[in-house]
């Protein structure tokens, strides 16, 4: 479980898209995203089913009520939630899950399953290169993007509770820096299952 | 501080010296090979001052007994150490240090400098391959392979004391994933000095 966050605009969307195409590019399912539910409005950008699944409040709080989300929080005004099922799947068929969340549900997950998460927070270079990116991707109005951004530095101010952390000079140096964070975490000896089993057949091997 | 250990033969010498050639490529010193002092004989192959630095036994305990000596190791009747002054220098001056050790100099160097250390153990793909290597390098007489051999069941038995794991299937690969992983460390929160300065400088940024 590979979780990224990052203040609205410091571009952890990019990164995830181009992180993805990379590790699953011959074809694999080596890794795949997390697709949260969320009670906001779609952006004209935004697919449903792939950006988000796009629910309203009453679904939102059934499935609170059912224990179907990983974790939830309230950001602007709206909710986002992980649906449990899906993460379930994925890491059960050995398939390594991304996670595009704010500081709230990456804590409500880290509390969840300490040790099978890694956590990487994403810093914009500058607060006005912030406020810069968020003006070009013009999809939200003035009012959202101040809010967003007076937001920004709660969340910010949390990443001492990540394990890893990167500043977002240029995409494709991020996306190496998270691709060498999931290679290296992949090779951890507490994650590599079987290879007890490998290391009793070396010592085990008659020569 | 970057430990690889693995039995005689395993490859972890040929991942080292691909691996510092790899990540010092533009000229520059990111990461040293710490070049340990040994009272074993010289191998034809192995230049003085940069595989070993050969010293008598007068010598070492000389070192020892001065704490010159940042861990050292009996192996195979030969005592093996790593002096303490040159890695101390690299470390002050934001250089990581590479240890090519065996598992007693591991945990004493664990012991010493328990958050400054990431530790890697190389494994053969099979014990006949590690026969064969030892055969190939034809630099040891037929006893002395018979006792490293022997010897690589104890060291491979510590392979839990390890962070990461690895089995050397192939050089490319392994220098791969030892540079994923020295890539990942670099990137964690903890080792970032500065970072805490600069997300205040963040934080304190007039729009």
């Amino acid at each position: 479980m590979l979780v990224l966050s990052s203040p609205s605009g410091a571009g952890k969307s990019s990164i995830a898209r181009n992180l993805l195409a990379q590790e699953n590019k011959d074809g694999g399912r080596a890794i795949e995203l997390s697709v949260s539910v969320t009670t906001r409005e779609r952006r004209h950008s935004e697919v449903a089913g792939v950006d988000y699944h796009f629910i309203d409040s009453a679904r939102f709080a059934e499935m609170r009520d059912r224990d179907e989300l990983l974790e939830w929080a309230e950001v602007h005004g709206n909710l986002y939630a992980t649906p449990r099922k899906p993460v379930e799947q994925a890491l059960e068929a050995g398939i390594d899950v991304l996670f595009d969340i704010d500081w709230q549900g990456t804590q409500q997950i880290s509390e969840k399953m300490p040790s099978d998460v890694v956590r990487i927070f994403v810093l914009p270079p500058t607060m006005a290169e912030l406020q810069a990116r968020l003006n070009r991707r013009a999809e939200d109005g003035a009012e959202v993007i101040a809010r967003r951004l007076a937001n920004s530095r709660t969340e910010i101010a949390h990443w001492t509770d990540y394990d890893y952390v990167i500043v977002n000079h240029d995409l494709t140096r991020s996306v190496a820096q998270v691709s060498a964070i999931l290679h290296g975490e992949r090779l951890r000896r507490i994650r590599q299952v079987g290879m007890g089993a490998f290391v009793d057949g070396l010592l085990a091997e008659d020569l």
